[in-house]
């Protein structure tokens, strides 16, 4: 069983940095994320794009903040459970909760914080008869390890960034990458579609197009796939079959835990705490609802900020909190790092 | 008159970034701050110290976070008024704002925002007789135009930062810089200490310590201070005696708008918008108060968002707002420029 003072469901930029106010006032966080990686829909739909209204940054890459958010939160040592979806809540007699993922993985928590942006991303699933009995077996539907690949025969399919980018990162790893999309032309960002060609030139990318997919060959594992081109079919031996057609969000299981839904969100409290209506469960960034709610990063960070205070009465009843600037009174990591302003001197000139 | 959608009182971080808010919705803001520098309290108290909280960023210097947001607000021309105070503030039949400063400069709006932090900053004055007499006439508080003391003689006053630094930036404009301070100590950033040194080594400053400016004299403007040392008192001529032992922040003339005011700060309403009691007033940023309330510069950001929508509806009554997202669309500024993510291509691979 995992313990921490704040669980985090969500591991984007909102709940990447409550893990920083939380440690400002000495309590600890777990955060759970049903990705491979941490950053949320900046990670994992837009890495690669400037955002313009990131407060202080002009312009920013999405995985440049991230990165920075993860390098904000070092010192503070977030623990991570990821590649695994928070599936049930159980609430204590004492008030604290018992979080349980897909994977049976249990975490216990003073608090929970629900961070889960617009619920977890599910896959575009090709139409494809008996694809579900391959997931997992040969169908990934998400590239959590790349070294999974390794030395591997892999057919990619769709025309987007996502297939582009893993096409190329993966022609380094797998020992044949086939990119089958359905029609001629793809749409990326110009660099990706040129590196795919220079590759494909090379031999290390075999494109197949216009085509799909159409049909699945295997025993336990997935062995093969047949390719329908306009005037052909062709049967190609593979181990995996990456489809990546992009993703949709869902609330997922977040929806069944008893707490208010408006508009596939969570009504919280925003003129106090960012509370759901479960003492003791907050609702944080795009996760939440109430009047006047902008789903954007900047307000994550508010909201979280506000919540951890909260958080901290609830741990500390009565033990009264004086806001401290970091400026002032600097950063104490619990990896045992300091941050600080320089001090001033006292020195006499003569 | 100056016309505009938001005037916002006050240029500290919260104001600053409402202009770029404001901008995203296309209404135009013009900004009245007391200091002769936009910033706020990072750039009169503690530009050269690090933040450790701002969100993506894991250290930032005050000064260099008011310059980055300078630069993201720019493309959205924001009008300025420095170095004067508002006083007063009539609200027209229209439901505009007519806003007059203590130099009698004029401004009307459709909303107004106070982002007035702690207020307008009070200088500690020195207990010298008849001191009023010459303030501005040879006594200045402030250092707002390095330039008005071109080839002055300068006698400066105070033993901290703001006193070492000012004393090296004028060595080079005025004729001659002597700085007076109680103690022989001073308390700094080390590389000011040590560079006042050098220059006193160098002849460049003057150092009368310990010692203190007792007495002033003069006609209409100031000629000369008497500085009291240990066991002998000396007379100098000078054009500008400049104390500096620190601000006091006053909330100031606001605090006579009619406002609902709670410690020293504006009642707002946090549950929607940082409205005040008065509709088309908003208070955001150190300058408002609600449950929870946390003075940090990251929960203006968020107010000063929340803010710009509600003043967009007021604006724009029955016009449906959709959120969009500075990476998908863009950022159009008033000057034409145009920032924008790189447009994917649809191309071809053959
Ligand atoms: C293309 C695009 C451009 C954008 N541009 C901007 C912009 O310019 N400015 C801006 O402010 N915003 C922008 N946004 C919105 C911004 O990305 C979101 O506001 C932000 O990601 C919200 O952060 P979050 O941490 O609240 O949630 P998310 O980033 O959505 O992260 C939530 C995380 O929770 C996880 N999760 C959910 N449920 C569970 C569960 N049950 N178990 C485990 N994990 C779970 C998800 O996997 C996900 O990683 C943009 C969004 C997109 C898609
Ligand atoms: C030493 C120090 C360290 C700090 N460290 C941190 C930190 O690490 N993290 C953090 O988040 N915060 C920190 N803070 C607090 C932070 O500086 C404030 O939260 C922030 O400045 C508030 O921004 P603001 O724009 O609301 O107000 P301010 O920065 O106070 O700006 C308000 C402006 O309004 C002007 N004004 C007021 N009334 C009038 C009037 N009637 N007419 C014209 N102008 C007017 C003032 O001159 C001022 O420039 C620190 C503060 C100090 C002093």
């Amino acid at each position: 069983m995992i313990t921490t003072d704040i669980l985090i469901i969500g591991a984007g930029p909102t709940g990447l940095f409550a893990v920083f106010e939380a440690g400002l006032l000495k309590m600890k966080c777990h955060l759970i994320d049903a990705l491979p990686q941490p950053g949320g829909q900046l990670a994992e739909l837009y890495p690669k794009k400037p955002i313009f209204d990131i407060p202080g940054y002009p312009e920013v890459l999405a995985g440049d903040l991230v990165t920075n958010l993860m390098n904000q939160i070092k010192q503070f040592q977030p623990g991570f459970t990821l590649g695994e979806t928070a599936e049930t809540i159980d609430k204590q007699e004492d008030g604290t909760f018992i979080v349980t993922t897909n994977k049976g993985t249990q975490h216990h928590a003073k608090a929970v914080a629900i961070a889960g942006g617009l619920g977890t991303f599910q896959p575009r699933k090709p139409i494809i008869p008996n694809i579900e009995l391959f997931e997992e077996k040969g169908i990934e539907y998400f590239v959590k390890d790349p070294e999974q690949f390794r030395d591997k025969k892999i057919v990619i399919a769709g025309g987007g960034d996502s297939a582009l980018d893993w096409s190329i990162f993966l022609s380094e790893v797998a020992s044949s990458v086939t990119l089958v999309h359905r029609r001629n032309e793809f749409r990326g960002a110009l660099d990706s579609v040129e590196k795919v060609q220079e590759l494909k030139a090379k031999g290390k990318i075999s494109l197949i197009t216009p085509a799909e997919v159409v049909a699945l060959k295997g025993d336990e594992h997935l062995q093969s796939v047949t390719i329908e081109k306009a005037d052909e079919t062709v049967s190609l031996d593979v181990d995996y079959f990456i489809p990546l057609f992009g993703l949709t969000p869902k609330l997922g299981p977040i929806a069944n835990w008893g707490l208010e839904i408006e508009k596939n969100a969570i009504k919280v409290n925003n003129a106090l705490d960012y509370q759901t209506n479960v003492e003791g469960i907050y609702a944080i960034g795009d996760v939440n609802i109430y009047p006047g709610k902008l789903k954007l990063i900047l307000c994550g960070f508010h909201e979280a900020t506000l919540m951890c205070q909260s958080v901290y009465n609830r741990i500390n009843p009565g033990k009264r909190y004086v806001l401290k600037y970091t400026t002032v009174s600097g950063v104490d990591g619990f990896d045992g790092s300091r941050k600080e302003a320089e001090k001033a001197v006292v020195k006499s000139i003569d």
